[in-house]
C-alpha cells in the first residue's frame, strides 16, 4: 500500500518527496511531473519567487531505465534560491500562519516554523501526485481539479438545473479528460475562461489594496472502480482520509464531498442518488450500475461506489500581508505589526494543483490497498479478476 | 499515544471500542460515559430503535478499582436487540447508504454490509470519547458539540456582529463550560431552546412526508493548549486528523474549520486574527497571548494556537427513507425501490454527540503526543513544565 | 491489511482480541478456536490457575450466521476466576518482570502491571490467531509450532544430517499437516512423545527445587507462496515483522529463521541454499522451484521464497519463582525478597501455542497485503491469477 | 514520535534516509555522521567497492544554521558509483538474495531486486543512526555494537565468569563509552584487538575458498532511563521493536536479547536479575534501583529497566559468492550456476555499525514516544520532571 512523506523548506535546498510501495513497472514520465510543477507555479495571482524558480523533479531512487521497480521513490524539487541560512529570523509572528504557535512548541525562532510550513512545500507533493496519476492513468482514472471561485467571484462551471448560470462551455456530463482542456484555457485554471479577465481584475485590484484572496475548489476522479476504502472501521473510510488529505494542505480550512454543506439543508429525498443498471452498459468500473445524480459526490459509507468522486476545499486568503495586522515584537513582547515576507495575491490556482496530486495520492492507495502494489501488471490483473467475480454474480440472472 | 479502533453490529451483540495507550490515573466515570450514550439516543427525532435500547457502558479491560492502568482499555455497549441471525437480507441497495459498494467489494448480501455501517455503530465512539473528555478534564479542556441548523432552519447562537439574529441567549464569549448548560435545555442540542419549537414543527412535517432532514453541527474545544499538532509533516497535521475523523462520522459530508468556507470569500485583513499579548494575562494555556478574532478556529498551519477550537460539520439527511428511491433487485437485476430499515427522521442532535466524541479523541491523542501518555501525574507535570519553558522564554524581557 | 491489537488483564473480566480487516466469506469454526485456547492451556508443567480456567472463545463483533462480513472482529475469552479488584497489590517488585520498570512508567502500583504483563493475556492471541489459521487453511497454508527443547533437554526432530539424533518419528520431509499429529501425541507438544517421561522427570524435579524450566520452540509455516513481504522498506520485511510478533511474546529473549545463529559459524558455501527448477512440479504456491536445502528458513531479502518459513524462539524460564530472589519493598524501600503469585513451572508448550497464533497473524497480514483483503473468494481469485502470470512467464521457453 | 525511511539502490544516485519527528535543537554533526560512515566503509574483509566510494552526507532538509527545527531530516548519501543504468540483469537468481522471491513479487528482473536489496543500502541507515545518536548522547545514553564472533572464531570480550576467556582488555563493568574506545582499536570493531591477527588469517582463508563468513554483534545500549517501551500492547513493546529492527537488517538470521537463547537452558533462579535499592546511588537514569546480573538485557516486560540493554543479532555469511551455488538461467529455465556481483568475504564489522545504528534509532524513538519531539530542551525538562516525581515517591519514606 502506498504511503508517503515530504520534507523541505522554502529556502532550503530543495522539497523531498518520500513514495513507498509503489508498484513496479510504472513508466516515470518526468516531463509530466515537470508539467504539473510548472502549472504550479502558474495560474494568475503568483508573486515574485515564481520568476525565480522553474521547478524540476529529479528522481533520486526507484527507478531503472525509469520504470518503477518496487522500490521507495525519491523525488527532489531543488530550490535555486537556497539561502536559508542568510535568512535573518522575525521578530513579529503573522496572523494566519504557524509562526506563533511553531515557535512556542518547537522552542524555535520564527523562521524555522515558517520555512517548513510555506507552501512551497507543495512542490514535493505536487510531483509525488503526478506519478500517482501516472499510476492512475494505468486504470482509466483521471484526476482533475479547478478553481469553482475565486473571492467573491464565482467560477462555476454550467449547471445542467435550473439555476441559469451559464459560465462556463463545459458541460455537465463532460468527462475529467475533457475538462482538463476547458480548465488549462484558464489563467485560473476554472472551467470559464471566459471569466479569467474579471477575476483579474478581481486581483489586481487586491493587490493595490495590499490584500490576498481565497477560494473554493473542486476536484473530480472519473474511472474509480467500486469498492475502494470501507465502511468498516474509522481510520480506514476514504471520505475521511479525504478530508485529511484535503484539509492538510496549506491554506484549507473547509472540505466536502458531493453536495456537502447543501446537503444539509435539503430533504433525503432531493439527496441521496437513486441506483440504476443496466447490462448493456457493464464495464469493468461500474459492472453496469449508475445513478441518476451524484450529491454522495462517489462516496457511499466510506467507499466507492463508482460514480465520480467529487470534493471541494475552501482555501482561506493568504495570510502573508503587506498590510500588516496586529501582533507582538517577540523579543521585546510588545506590540507591533507583523512582518512581512514576500509572497502572492491569490495562490488558490496553485493550490488546485496541489488538490488534485493529493487527492489522486489518496485514490492510488487505496487502489494499491485492494489490489496489491507489487507489480502495474499484478494490478490490472487482478481488477481484471476482481470485474470478472462481479460479472458471474450479477449476470448469471 | 493514543489510538481507538471500534467493532460492532447493529444487530449484534453489541458495540466495542478498543482504545490504547490511554495513561494510567485516570477515573473511569461510568455513569458519566452512561450520560453520554443516553444523550446519543436522544434528541428530538429519533425512531423506534431508541425506546428498544437504553445504552450503558461495561468497561472489560484497563482498569483497577476503576481507575485506568495504562492497558488497553475495551468499552463494550450490549444491544439488547440482538437478533442479527435472524434478520433478513435485503434485496435491494438503498441509495446513500454503503449497500450498493459494500456488498460489490465484500462479496456479500447487503445485510453484512448495513448492519456494521449503522450509525449504531457510533455508540462505541460516544463511549470512547467519554473518556477522552475526561482525560481533557485533568487539563481543563472541555469539548461541546451543538447544532447550528437542521434542514433549512437555523439555529445559530447570537452572533456579536451586524446580522441581528439573536436566536440564542448563548454570549459570544461563554466558555464551553457555559455553553453546555444551554445546549442541555434543548431537545435539539442546540443553544436555541426557544426555537425547539419551531424545529420539532419542521421535523414533525417531515416525517409524515417519509422524509429525512440534516443539518449543521459546531464543535467547540476550550482551554486547549499551544503546540498540539505539527505543521511538519502532513499526515500529522491536525487539521487533517480532525477532518479526518469528523468526515469519517457517518452521514458526514462536509467539515470546516474556524470560518470554513466564509474565508473562502473574504479578504486576508479580514480573516486572519490579529495577535496580542498581555503579560498579566499569564496562564499555563495561552502564556498571555490572544486573538481579535478567531476565524482560524484555534488552527494555524496544523497546530493548535491556544484560541478555542471551532470546527463545524454538515450532515446530509438520512440515507434510510420511508418515501423509498429507485433502485435495483440484485438478485432479479430488474428495477424496484430501495429496502427499507426501521430509521430515525433526523439524527443531527445525536450526530452532534458523536461529533463531540471524536474531537475530544483526537485533541487527547495530540495531548498524549506531547506530554506521553504514561499516567495523568507525569502528563500534568510536563505540562507544567512546559508552561516554565515559555514562561522563562517571554518573561524574562 | 489485517490489524489486531489486544487487551485484558489476568484476573479481569477476561481477554479480548480486536481484529480489523479479516476478509468477508471466513467460516468461524467456534470449536477449531476453543480446541487451540485449550491447548494453550495444556501441556505438562502447569499450575493451578489452568484448572481453574476453562477457555472459551465468543465471538462479539464481525459475523452474521458464523461467517466473516468484512466487519472488525472481537474476540472475547472470559476470566472465570475474575477478582481483580479483590487482588491486593504485591510490596515487592519480581525481577524478570515488568513489575519494577512498570510500575515506575505507569506511577501506579505493582498489581497494576503484572495483571496486564501476564502470560495469561496470551489467550486473546491465541483466539485471534486461531482465526488467522482458518484464513490461511483456505490457501493451504498450514503453521505448526513445537517444543524443541525443555532447559537443557534437547526434543529436536530427527536430523537429515550426522548428528546421529533419532528421537522423534517424524521424517524431515513430512509436511506441517503431518507434524501436527506427531505434537499432538506429546504431552510437551514436542515431536518426540516417546521422550515426554524425561521431561516429566525434567520438570517434577524442577518444581521440588522452586524452580522454573524455559525451552526453545520452533515455528513451521507451510504452502507460503512467494512474494510476501518485501525487501524494500524496512518496516515492511517480513522477517522483521516475524521477528517483532515472536520476541513480544511473554518470557521470548530470542529468535531466529532458519538456520539463524548456526549460520553465523558457517561458511558462506553451506549456508545458502541451491535452486532448482523443474516445469513438471508446477503449482501455484513455488511455480515449480524449489531448494537442495532451507537454511534461510523460507524467507531471502525479508521476503518468502516459497520454501517452509521456519522460526525459533527462545523462551527464559517463568520469572514466578518460589524461591523468591532479592528485591525491594517499595513501600518501605528496604531490602525483601520477591512476592510469589501462583505460576506454573514451566510455560513452554503453552508459548508453542501462541507462537504459533503470533506467526500465523504476521502471515495472513501479508497475504493480505498481496492479494487484499476484501473476501476469502476474491483473494483465491487473485492468488490463481498471481500463478497465471508467473507460469506465462516462466513456461513460455 | 521519531519515524523514518529509506530509499536507495546500490549503483544508483545514492541512498536517503527520511526522519521525521525529530526534536528541534539538535546540532546537527556532520562529521560525525561521515566517521560513522566511513567506520561502515571499513572493518577488515571488505571488497573493491569500498575503495570506489567514500562515503559522506548531505542534509537536504531539516535544518536551520546546522541545527534541527522539528521539521523532517532527509540525509543524502550520493553514490560515485552511479550508473545503475548501465548496469546488466543477471540471468541466474543468487541462492541467499531476495533475487528468486523480488523478481517473481515485482514482475521485474534481478537487477531491480539487487539494487535495493544490496547492503550498501545500510549507508542510509547510518548516517540516520549517527543522528539518533546524537539526540541519545544529550540524554548520556550511549550506544555501542561489537563484534563478539567471526564464524567460529569467538572475539568475546572477557567474562567475569568461571570460563577463564581473557581475550579482551575490556572490563565486565566498563561502559559503553569506554568499551567504543576498545572496539576502535580492532580492524574487526570486536573488543579484542590482539585476536585481529587471527582474525584476519581466517578471512584471508576464507577468501582464497571463493567463500564468505558471518557472524555475531552484540549491542549495547548504557544510561537508558526507566520505563521506554511498555507491556501493554503487543506491537508497542521494546523488545519486539529493537528485534524487528535488527532482524531487517541485511543478513541478519537471528536476535536475542540479554542471556536470549542460553536462558532458555538455564533454571529461573539462576536467569532473573536480582533487585537492588541504595538510595545514595541515586540517579535520573536508575534512581538508585540496580541489579546483580542483567540476564534480561535491560528489557523486562516489553519495558526498559534502567540496567544496559544488551542485544545480539547473528548474520549469516555474505550470499554473493565466487564459489558459485546452483541457480535457473530465468531466461532459458535451465540449471546453471548463479550470477556473481562484486562482494565482501565478511561484512560483519560494517554490519555491526548498521545495527548500532538501527537499535539507536529505535531507543531514540521510545524516547520521544515518553517525553515528546518538539525540542531537545523540553525533552530535557520532562526527563527531569519525570525523575523528581519518582523521587518523591521513592524517598519520602
Amino acid at each position: 500500500m502506498i504511503r508517503y512523506w515530504t520534507a523541505g523548506e522554502s529556502h532550503g535546498k530543495g522539497h523531498i518527496a518520500l513514495l513507498d510501495s509503489l508498484p513496479a513497472g510504472l513508466t516515470v514520465d518526468k516531463a509530466y511531473i515537470d508539467s504539473e510543477l510548472r502549472r504550479r507555479q502558474g495560474g494568475y495571482g503568483r508573486g515574485g519567487r515564481q520568476k525565480i524558480e522553474t521547478d524540476e523533479v529529479e528522481v533520486l531512487t526507484g527507478v531503472w531505465h525509469d520504470v518503477t521497480i518496487g522500490s521507495p521513490i525519491v523525488l527532489w524539487v531543488k530550490n535555486r534560491d537556497y539561502k536559508i541560512n542568510d535568512m535573518p529570523d522575525l521578530t513579529a509572528p503573522r496572523p494566519g500562519h504557524g509562526d506563533l504557535a511553531g515557535m512556542v512548541k518547537y522552542h524555535t525562532g520564527i523562521r524555522p516554523i515558517l520555512e517548513r510550513a510555506s507552501a512551497r512545500g507543495t512542490t514535493a507533493v505536487v510531483a509525488a501526485g503526478a506519478l500517482a496519476k501516472l499510476l492512475l492513468a494505468e486504470f482509466d482514472i483521471c484526476t482533475v481539479a479547478y478553481v469553482v471561485s475565486i473571492g467573491e467571484l464565482s467560477l462555476e462551471k454550467k449547471k445542467v438545473a435550473n439555476d441559469g448560470l451559464v459560465a462556463s462551455p463545459c458541460e455537465a456530463n463532460d468527462t475529467a479528460k475533457k475538462i482538463i482542456e476547458w480548465r488549462n484555457k484558464s489563467e485560473f485554471y476554472s472551467l470559464c475562461p471566459d471569466r479569467d479577465a474579471e477575476a483579474k481584475r478581481l486581483v489586481d485590484q487586491c493587490r493595490e489594496n495590499g490584500g490576498t484572496l481565497g477560494g473554493i475548489v473542486e476536484v473530480r476522479v472519473d474511472g474509480v472502480p467500486f469498492g475502494l476504502g470501507t465502511h468498516a472501521q474509522w481510520d480506514l473510510k476514504l471520505d475521511g482520509r479525504l478530508a485529511q488529505a484535503a484539509m492538510a494542505v496549506q491554506s484549507v480550512k473547509g472540505v466536502e464531498i458531493g453536495a456537502g454543506f447543501q446537503s444539509a439543508r435539503q430533504f433525503g429525498q432531493d439527496v441521496h442518488d437513486p441506483i440504476m443498471f443496466d447490462a448493456d452498459q457493464w464495464n469493468t468500473r461500474s459492472f453496469g450500475f449508475s445513478r441518476t445524480s451524484n450529491n454522495a459526490g462517489g462516496i457511499e459509507a466510506g467507499m466507492t461506489n463508482s460514480e465520480p468522486i467529487i470534493i471541494r476545499a475552501a482555501l482561506k486568503p493568504i495570510a502573508t500581508l503587506q498590510a500588516a495586522l496586529p501582533s507582538v515584537d517577540w523579543k521585546t513582547m510588545q506590540p507591533t505589526t507583523a512582518s512581512y515576507e514576500r509572497s502572492d495575491v491569490c495562490a488558490v490556482p496553485a493550490a488546485s494543483v496541489v488538490l488534485e496530486a493529493v487527492v489522486a495520492l489518496e485514490i492510488a492507495t487505496v487502489l494499491t490497498e485492494k489490489f496489491g502494489s507489487d507489480s502495474v501488471e499484478e494490478m490490472k490483473a487482478f481488477y481484471r479478476s476482481f470485474g470478472k467475480i462481479a460479472k458471474q454474480r450479477f449476470f448469471r440472472k
